[in-house]
């Protein structure tokens, strides 16, 4: 195809995508979940309709019915008339069990709303690309209208849980005596929740586990204006979801009413950028590693152990780049 | 402490690592996990007396028994008066649940053995930095005098795989049953085993399992030198270990008869070097991001929807570099 052919036919895509047409949306998605140049087109194309929808990130262990909640979320979304975008970021592993099919397919319930999009993304093997191709995918589900972008994290690398954290309001999911809790407490990551949820609440322990996440959550939060929730809620049977979606949007409010939502978004452009200048530094260096003669000589003096990969690296990118470093002052 | 000092005190954690002192090894591993200038003054003092150990990479979906495996593995390769060290890789996740620990101290068998030594890795949340930790893990590994250097990737991650995938022989490790063995049969990872073990096998379908794989791999394998073993194994009472180890050697005699060590020893060098030029990339920018003026407004634009993230990215590493791209050709 040549190049104005592509373009006009990237250009009709586009079009079409900002009329709201779904199958072009599934398109863009496609086209940017495969990076290259006709990605980068259609971002430059549809990046003025982009940043107007509020990112919800979920994310927690597998097993505690993180796609139940967004099916039953969906639900409160719509009966709000905003149209809504479900992004699931698949586990990164080739290990992934055979869970998610089936997950994926019970998310159909909702597949006769037009306006209700729903589309898996694999983290197709490209380092760094699941997150990159998030970014971008989100893009698409502004421009196509969805004023409600979810971002469900099912895998549980440490990529995917930092994607649900660049979203403005992340829901981190657990559910009762699974020792999850405790462990999230403990490593840390509470801090990533903005509203906590306390899944499978039928199961016992369920109200212990959430007071535990609330004891942690004042001794860990003095001072802080916008104090995290704690919901129990069973999915399974729609249970308590509403009050999922209130936090939400309570959230969002503080967000809109502080300066908070603007810090967010810097940080998220901010991941997004570091993450296309080491990736661009990557596939330099990919390229160069078959032209370049410099490059291929630091690669055999490495092989021979005769330079150490950190001065080889030094080395490559002054090749790359003519310096390696820039000072850190200007 | 002054450079002086230090650089004192790393040549002395040096030296007595290269006369097989424990604790010398242990505090160069913290060293080199996290990262900096004293990992790279280390790497750099130590790199001649690496790339010796034969690299064995462990790998497989969770609960198929790969600790016990190692544990028995360790046996063995004792018995041929090898001296070894295990790199146990940790999951990349933040839910890590609670096996790992368990495993861990199970190993401790082998601790009062001089010869063994095992050692954690957590994934510090350092974007790619497991498998750069992971690379200099493995020279000091080398260095202190280790024959043969494990790789048992605990996590389930894309990168953790990246990393079993770069020793000499990859070990994926697979159990009856579980539907894991399909999965791995049609998420093409098949190929990244060189030798292919049946956990459990006192499960029911163990044979049956091993013979799919045997199945499967005739249909890719046509032409290939190296006929990929498959072992049926009961790793919890030794069952059939001493057959998996027999497989290992075997694969590294053909590695070092053919010219395939090399070729993966060249794989797993550019590997390196470009995850630690992307490093270098995003240090740059990270450092950029509180300094330059040009790169607070590439951000500035981008948040203000001015500037989609691809140009931007182009422009931040014009600002850093003086240039983006390389010429592809020189």
């Amino acid at each position: 195809m040549s190049i104005k052919t592509l373009e006009f036919s990237l250009e009709k895509i586009a079009a079409d995508l900002v009329n709201g047409d779904r199958r072009s949306l599934a398109r863009a998605l496609s086209i940017v979940e495969d990076g290259g140049d006709e990605a980068a087109w259609l971002v430059r194309r549809l990046f003025p309709y982009a940043g107007r929808a509020h990112l919800i990130g979920i994310t927690g262990p597998p097993g505690v019915g993180k796609s139940t909640l967004v099916d039953a979320l969906i639900s409160q979304i719509r009966s709000d008339g905003l149209k809504v975008g479900v992004l699931a970021i698949d586990p990164s592993s080739p290990f992934s069990g055979g869970a998610i099919l089936g997950d994926r397919i019970r998310m159909q319930g909702h597949t006769l709303d037009k306006n209700v999009f729903i589309r898996s993304m694999a983290n197709r093997g490209h380092s760094g690309g699941t997150a990159l191709a998030t970014y971008d995918a989100v893009r698409m589900m502004e421009a196509a209208g969805n004023q409600v972008v979810i971002i469900e994290t099912v895998g549980v690398g440490q990529s995917e849980l930092a994607i649900a954290e660049t979203a403005d309001t992340t829901v981190l999911v657990l559910m009762p005596g699974s020792g999850d809790d405790v462990q999230a407490i403990k490593s840390g990551i509470m801090e990533i929740g903005d509203v906590f949820v306390v899944n499978k609440g039928d199961l016992p322990g369920a109200n212990k586990t959430a007071s535990e996440i609330l004891a942690s959550l004042e001794l860990s939060n003095r001072g802080q204006a916008w104090k995290q929730p704690v919901q129990v809620t069973n999915a399974e049977t729609n249970q308590n979801v509403n009050a999922v979606w209130l936090s939400i949007q309570e959230h969002k409010k503080y967000l809109d009413e502080s300066n908070q939502l603007t810090e967010r978004r810097k940080r998220r452009v901010e991941s997004e950028l570091t993450e296309l200048v080491a990736d661009i530094a990557r596939k330099n260096l990919k390229d160069s590693l078959e032209h370049s003669s410099g490059v291929q000589s630091v690669l055999q003096k490495m092989l021979r152990q005769e330079m150490d990969p950190h001065c080889a690296a030094e080395a490559v990118m002054e090749d790359l780049f003519g310096k390696s470093r820039q000072p850190a002052v200007e």
